[in-house]
């Protein structure tokens, strides 16, 4: 029987309010299983890009990453946030390690080609060092990817968190028994997005489908779900869409999702 | 017999540079021994924190690191310096990982107490974890460490990094037959500071002790090598002080240090 493992991403707004983040990261540090984390932090991203006047450009809630905007991003994902979350899982007895896709080539990809939108500096994950990432947990060692890839041609790239956790997750569901779970300042998945209680208890292929066709969802939500089923589809057991308090409480309301 | 290892450091001249840096990582990528990069890159964090106006405050050459200070400095480090080296050494087929002290709990430093001068958030180095560094090492990972430790309390610290290339060096010298070099813009060590050509091409304790005595040694020359004596006391078998183009024609006129 193969190991359990968890991946777990965070979103931005647990990010951002540090008591969040701190109770969230104890929870985390908690986890008795072999475990990855998964950062986006887009707000403070544009906060500093906004600072150093550099335009922030957004489609579809995605950032269209100029050289500098791609500056902006590493130094505030790989840098600022990384670093805080690792010494932060220290200080909690996780011995957490932060990495880029580029660091022990763990996550490479490929510069988006321009279609309709020239998204800059935008990379869609190809493969996943699943290995490299198996010899860090062997070694007790527990790795925080932030949304930073490289193409191994010597170009980072900005890369979306939740992409990146559902190919970590597929990735790993090779050599593990993986869970996914999806973090946010939500309680789950909403069939009303203006009523926070609405949540979908449990969401399968066909009620996807479903969901996709009414409308009914909230746009940034549409590739979070699709996320979500490709990572079933590539091995991943369960995958949970849920508030920042899930770790501690797991019996609170929230979304599963199966295929 | 140990194992050889080769500890290097690169300073910021170097790193600013674009083309110095990838004809420097390019050599360094060709090492075919256990390696480990240092780098530092204080100019860029200064030009960052002036578009961000924050206040650069240095004294003798260090600088005093505010709460503000410390987010530029992990930002520029651990952030964009650091994963560009990490992606131009993954290009040129080197297994770089990116790493600051809170990674893997690889350094860890203690926040430096107030006598004559507050430096604010900076750290002296208490504890190398060389069986961590050890381990990726082993399994053909090369890691190059930013200018940021921690304490383990949750802090980021500031931490020189010469001070880190020689006390990883002393570290890693139990395990490995150790060899430090500081590649920077100058040929050596200077005699006289105003010629270029006049390389001291040894110095032992007893010259060292005379050139620190005659103050003929450039200020900003004399805490790098303090280091170096430190490294030597530690168990470095070479100190090398020399042009970022020494790993590429090891036979240039440098400096080297010995007891």
């Amino acid at each position: 029987m193969k190991e359990e493992l968890l991946v777990v991403k965070i979103g931005g707004n647990v990010i951002e309010d540090e008591q969040t983040l701190h109770s969230f990261l104890a929870d985390f540090a908690r986890i008795k299983q072999p475990k990855i984390l998964i950062h986006g932090g887009g707000k403070l991203a544009t906060q500093l890009a906004a600072k150093l006047k550099i335009k922030t450009e957004m489609i579809d809630g995605r950032r269209i990453t100029s050289a500098e905007n791609l500056e902006v991003v590493v130094m505030t994902y790989a840098g600022l946030l990384n670093k805080k979350i690792v010494a932060q899982l220290q200080k909690n007895n996780c011995n957490a390690i932060g990495l880029s896709g580029a660091d022990g080539n763990s996550i490479q990809s490929k510069k988006r080609e321009v279609q309709m939108i020239d998204y800059g500096w935008v990379g869609d994950v190809v493969a996943v060092n699943h290995s490299f990432i198996h010899q860090l947990l062997s070694a007790g060692v527990i790795p925080i990817f932030c949304a930073v890839t490289h193409d191994k041609e010597g170009h980072l790239l900005n890369t979306n968190a939740d992409t990146i956790a559902a190919t970590v997750a597929s990735g790993m569901s090779a050599l593990y028994a993986t869970s996914l779970f999806y973090c946010f300042e939500l309680k789950g998945v909403l069939e009303d997005i203006k009523d926070k209680d609405s949540v979908i208890s449990e969401i399968n292929l066909r009620k996807y489908n479903e969901l996709v066709e009414s409308g009914s969802i909230a746009d940034g939500m549409l590739p979070k779900l699709h996320n979500c089923f490709e990572a079933l589809k590539g091995g991943v057991e369960k995958v949970h869409i849920a508030n920042s308090e899930f770790l501690k409480n797991p019996g609170i309301v929230h979304t599963v999702l199966r295929l």
